[in-house]
């Protein structure tokens, strides 16, 4: 997570996922986090991560996937569905999903 | 800059800025920063910003826009132009550029 994600060839998929957070239950929610970034990363079709928080609470995470249908296995699986409820119970204000389709990408380093 | 971006219903393009930071020259990498985003809200075509950079040095930028070529042209822009130049030379270690087609979105607030 400490660096641009190394994805294939577009097209692909990316989940952007921004969030702004409720500051409640910061323990509950580093676990729930570290549970899931384990998690994600052993989905079928899984490509990549990559998260940023800022100093003003806003959170932005991307996942990229190499097909919607994959998207849709990871958005039902049972521990996901339950960080899900806790997330809209407990650990953000607000956020906005969204899912999109990668056309190009412009990987560049020194 | 400090919630999610309040975007119209998909479709529209997003461009998913992921840069790992060089740590040179902080103060240009500041005002170049803050020049960037006044003038980009600015722009044809421009539908809303995210942005983080966590502790770590990695950082996300998300830029919504309604067209392809609206981001070709903010693309094109010559203060934009100069500061992606800086960027290669001295404020990025390493950066991926990725255009994609917002295809769904779900906002949520409490």
């Amino acid at each position: 997570m400490s660096q641009p994600a190394d994805t294939p060839q577009p097209p692909y998929y990316a989940v952007i996922f921004t969030s702004l957070r409720s500051g409640e239950d910061p323990e509950a929610y580093a676990q729930t986090s570290q549970d899931m970034f384990a998690k994600v990363t052993e989905q079928p079709g899984f490509l990549g991560v990559e998260t940023a928080r800022g100093e003003d609470g806003l959170g932005i995470t991307v996942s990229y996937w190499d097909s919607l249908e994959a998207i849709a296995a990871w958005r039902a699986d049972a521990d996901h569905q339950t960080a899900q409820r806790l997330g809209r119970e407990t650990f953000y204000r607000s956020y906005h999903l969204r899912v999109a389709t990668v056309e190009r990408a412009k990987p560049w380093r020194r």
